[in-house]
């Protein structure tokens, strides 16, 4: 467990002092944030005028709001790196069927090319034996 | 542009009209995310007797992190994307180079085979031709 921090941060021309397990520069992203969101709502026309409790809900639902975009953001990037990992996985065991595919024709065409090469001695010699029959046969030379 | 939206919602015993481009389910979503949110601070030692406006930042803060947190899965969840986006690339490229392989491969076997074809048949021509020529030769019998 990480240890525990304490930090003074400003919101809304407050301060108050948090303490947590976050770290102060994570706090104060967090308040900067807020005092900016606050900004935003005072900008809009109106917002000045709503009693404090209507203030404080607005605050909340718009921060809210942040949050489940980025839940569904997150949750949509879950599904879409699942589909990718599947993607990995097939690809993966096509590779793996190409390659003893590859290892399987690499053999076959070694043992072909061994037959020729067999084939080709006994061809010679075949051909040698026919030339000393023709020589012992002057009478039957091609 | 999706069209605009009215929703009575309940936060904190009060009801608010949310107008917005948002579905009505989704509203409730979040008024009911804000309610379970200030029941679990009420259940906090202290904070029923706080004043209204740190009650109100304290809600913020806390919404806050639940965004951020969010923000931040979402983030390693791009950063895995990108990688696993990489690797299906590489691997696509790799399966087309064992594809282009396995092709030339395939054509150098079928050429081997079709030599060996000829060979023998060639084997076979040479083999009746010396027994010929020895049946012509009974004094060179084998």
């Amino acid at each position: 467990m990480s240890s525990k921090t304490s930090a003074d941060v400003i919101i809304g021309g407050k301060v108050y002092t948090l303490s947590g397990y976050e770290s102060e520069a994570y706090l104060q992203k967090v308040a900067l944030y807020i005092n900016n969101k606050m900004n935003e709502m005072e900008a809009l026309e109106g917002y000045s005028r709503f009693p404090a409790d209507m203030k404080a809900t607005l605050m909340e639902l718009n921060i809210a709001d942040d949050y489940f975009k980025a839940k569904e953001q997150a949750e949509k990037l879950e599904e879409d790196l699942e589909a990718r990992n599947k993607e990995v996985h097939g690809l993966k065991h096509e590779l793996v069927s190409f390659q003893l595919k590859l290892e399987s024709l690499e053999k076959s065409l070694e043992e072909r090319e061994k037959e020729n090469k067999e084939l080709l001695l006994a061809q010679a010699k075949l051909e040698a034996e026919v030339d000393d029959l023709l020589l012992a046969e002057p009478a039957k030379k091609k």
